[in-house]
């Protein structure tokens, strides 16, 4: 692993699961940072607002500043605020207060994240008479699935197909895999990107993204991992490691 | 339009608008009839049994037989019982009677239909959890909206594309446009296909789902049809016609 001047972390399934720390994952974290290497934490959890992902970090244990954790909730903030964007949101009722400056009256931009429950059909039918009156998709991720304690369940990314299929449009993606949100976390580093390495559980939305936007990568198997999962990144370069312990060991040399 | 033998005609949208007759299509229907070319009723819409369908069509004025109903759920009933599977059905509650006697424990198919308010998270969560364990996924269609009394609302196939993309699978659709659906109801006519001809209002699920299983093809401009439809219809062949008695007139020429 050559040269590496900042580090991107994914959060759920590589730091924790469910409630329960990764074991060694605060000890490999404190690591990382005594080396001196800038770090962010990509998430596109988005269930939680900054600060809430910032208590629980700190609750498990982790010793991480609000602003090393870049989210795609907030990326899509900015860009509706750029783009003076009156958005309907189907998103998670924890994450309103993220939104709560914003116009939403005579929506004309549509705004997904993962809502779970509050992806039901009414819903869902009421952004897609949006989108057919032109507006954007906007979508903060476009993960399938993720693992929660009972097992497996329905992100963002299936409801994001689901709508560009009924209205015939196609989403701006803001989260991982998406190149831009990677791009724009590494620009915070400061670093080349590649000099960046992003660790993630997730073969397509962590490690392939950050492969085609010009960084390395590293696979963990922990969080929503399964075997062969390394089989379907189809770009060159990506390392492979048992969990975030032994990603630090590779990144520090 | 060359050498008709049989006539597909879709339902919804051709011959009725939500409860209300398209003007003239029971006076078609019937010069359809006194033609004595062999005619078939297909349809996607599945929130009903087919004795459903006949009634309501009756209700309307249309002079149609139960037999001469070929529908998307039985179709599916009819793959289902062939190949021994118990579905998970994630249908509409009217549909359920057309699969009460089917096995329903321990699920190892998926079944889609336009559940309408049944398509919820908890729901689509389950049978997302079925498909990873390597079940097959069965769908009654992938239209993507359909025209109600109040505006446009979403199909099953938006949720299709959801399930199959959260599952890494590919839908086996029994239902308009697969080629199989309109092939099964070519034979009953007895002709080639060839010499049959399907009218529908959606260019893409009726037409060129026709023309790509070697039928003939007539968009009429009622129902769901929006101008320039029939721009997205890629092969060759497709007539357009204001309404269901227009078509009739060019296809008794």
């Amino acid at each position: 692993m050559s040269a590496i001047q900042g580090v991107l972390l994914d959060l759920s399934g590589v730091l924790y699961v469910g409630e329960q720390e990764v074991p060694g994952a605060v000890e490999a974290v404190e690591r990382l940072r005594a080396s001196g290497l800038p770090l962010r934490y990509l998430t596109n959890t988005t269930r939680s607002t900054r600060a809430r992902v910032q208590q629980k970090l700190a609750d498990l244990g982790f010793p991480i500043e609000a602003d090393e954790i870049f989210t795609a909730p907030r990326a899509v903030r900015a860009h509706l605020r750029s783009q003076g964007l009156r958005p309907l949101l189907l998103i998670h009722p924890d994450l309103e207060p993220e939104f709560s400056d914003l116009p939403r009256e005579r929506p004309d931009a549509v705004v997904l994240g993962d809502a779970g429950e509050a992806f039901d059909y009414a819903a869902l039918n009421g952004a897609f008479r949006v989108l057919m009156e032109g507006a954007p998709l906007i979508a903060m991720g476009d993960n399938r699935y993720f693992r929660e304690a009972e097992g497996l369940s329905l992100d963002v990314g299936p409801f994001v197909r689901a709508l560009e299929y009924a209205a015939g449009c196609e989403a701006r993606v803001l989260g991982k895999p998406a190149a831009g949100f990677f791009e724009s976390a590494v620009s915070e580093l400061g670093c080349a990107p590649e000099a960046c390495v992003m660790i993630g559980d997730d073969a397509r939305s962590d490690v392939e993204g950050a492969l085609a936007a010009g960084l390395q990568g590293i696979l963990v198997r922990t969080g929503k991992y399964r075997p062969g999962d390394e089989d379907g990144i189809r770009l060159p370069g990506a390392s492979i490691e048992d969990d975030i312990g032994a990603a630090v060991d590779r990144v520090l040399g």
